[in-house]
């Protein structure tokens, strides 16, 4: 049977229903909007549900799966998006639940759900032991091991943004320092190009920095190798400690190719050095924008590996 | 039933007979023989076995449950220990196997058994997101998540020693550079330490190091302290990726109590910002010299929770 499949961010709502093979049968997203009053979200999410599922022809139903910006209390998903102020505490689950009453909901954070996506349909299919990282704005990811996810205490395994690359390094936005997330999200790249040269005083983000990367601006490039470095560290780290197999790195900086993956291998290859590290490979996340609604998809379709709570 | 429970390092052989509870229903250890002769090694093993078993009145088995220094293959446990040069690629599982012929014959890690041991019986005992470690000659751990023994690709899950705390710090055994065992095993301290002015040129140890320490020396006090700090790190980072609730840190490193504990639990807090994270507990572990037997005979009791393999 067919599910309903959310993917809930900052910037945009996307919705799909998805076959129990993963191909999308509708989808439709839309920008979220900017406001303080979380029923607004709210109408705007529903509205965009009605769409697909007219879409698909009102198909029935396994049940609702849905990745969704964290912070959040996790089975239960009262959600408090970091970029989503309106929704502080937001009942997204029993929402849900209300709307679609006999039908399982589940919601997980969005980075896990583009990790569960990777691991059944894109970069890190067929692997029993696999991290999906997301590097945007923020540097987010889940854990697939011994083939199934990994929730850890409450629900939060996956944080590879804060995993420590430099204990001396720059202060991070969780109060602590030389987080991943606080040398490689895109504001950071962008923060620190500025201060040595790159468009001083200018509004520009993460996708000014990469073009200017390619186009060959010497503090652009060094912006991309400081942080495909500090990835390749967090990498290597992650792969010693839970013997990864494949680590698929998505995310809008992660287009950047070879700019970002040369030192990323290069500083993994220098710190993955015991046998077994040695044979990770760190890989383009190859599902793009729909990884989040397949990922969602399969907390239905496949709890035995992907939804391990109630 | 009972189980034979086997502990293999390079200064001991212990086994015992574990009843399904975890008791010990007999005991006895005996060093391990310092030859090139690995048969030699396998004789001392065998009589070990022997007595543990006639001690316990030579009872019916539900196998035979192995901790083993490594590298090995794994599942098939060719083990090569660092400290046994006699063992390269001696097939433990095998050899055993064919003694003990028709029961399951399991063999992990040996810091693997006593993270499983810590879990079953010790610190973190009815936790499902556990981290054990021991400090000692090298930092080793197992990594029990969602209440499961995670292996990994190789069987290798659980090397925490080799998580990077300073990409920049001292070269490690590995290849690599600033790895946590780089840092804080008991070697490397009494090193540091010598190069700061202590006991410099004597044939020393981690043990007259913490002794010292306990005595208010200072350069032995911060080499605790640096190891301590290290040691922080590494555990902010994997409960960041894993969402953990205790990590238990064991070995004889860990026996300088406050000394270690207060300067790891500083940079722990300093480092795992995140809600979630701040609720982690790194203790010492519990169980001592019987972890590993106790994990050991595990991997035989429990399977569901720690034996995944063939």
């Amino acid at each position: 049977m067919t599910v309903l499949a959310v993917d809930i961010g900052g910037t945009k709502l996307a919705s799909a229903v998805v076959a129990p093979d993963g191909a999308l049968l509708s989808r439709a997203r839309t920008p979220t909007p900017v406001t303080r009053d979380g029923e607004e979200i709210w109408q705007a999410l529903t509205s965009l549900l009605d769409k697909v599922l007219a879409e698909a022809g009102e198909p029935d139903l396994a049940g609702v799966g849905v990745g969704c910006g964290g912070p959040m209390t996790w089975p239960g998903a009262e959600v408090s998006p970091l970029n989503m102020p309106a929704w502080r505490g937001f009942p997204l689950r029993a929402r849900l639940a209300d709307r679609h009453p006999g039908l399982p909901v589940r919601v997980h954070n969005d980075a896990v759900c583009v990790a569960i996506g990777e691991h059944r349909a894109g970069a890190g299919r067929g692997r029993a032991n696999v991290l999906g990282m997301v590097v945007s704005t923020g540097v987010g990811g889940g854990l697939i091991l011994n083939g199934r996810l990994i929730d850890g205490a409450s629900g939060n395994a996956g944080h590879i943004g804060h995993v420590v690359v430099d204990p001396d390094g720059p202060p991070c936005a969780c109060g602590g320092r030389g987080c991943l997330e606080a040398v490689a999200r895109g504001p950071g790249l962008v923060a620190w190009a500025q201060s040595q040269g790159w468009r001083p005083g200018e509004r520009v983000t993460g996708v000014e920095l990469a073009d200017d990367a390619r186009a060959g601006h010497p503090v652009a490039l060094r912006a991309l190798t400081r942080a495909g470095r500090a990835l390749g560290v967090a990498i290597a780290s992650a792969t010693h400690l839970c013997d990864l197999e494949v680590v698929a790195v998505g995310g809008g900086l992660s287009q950047t190719g070879d700019l970002l993956f040369a030192p990323l291998n290069e500083a993994l290859r220098a710190h993955a050095r015991l046998d077994f590290a040695r044979r990770v490979e760190a890989v383009p996340a190859t599902l793009g924008q729909t990884a989040g609604l397949v990922g969602a998809a399969a907390l239905i379709h496949d709890p035995d590996s992907y939804w391990h709570a109630d």
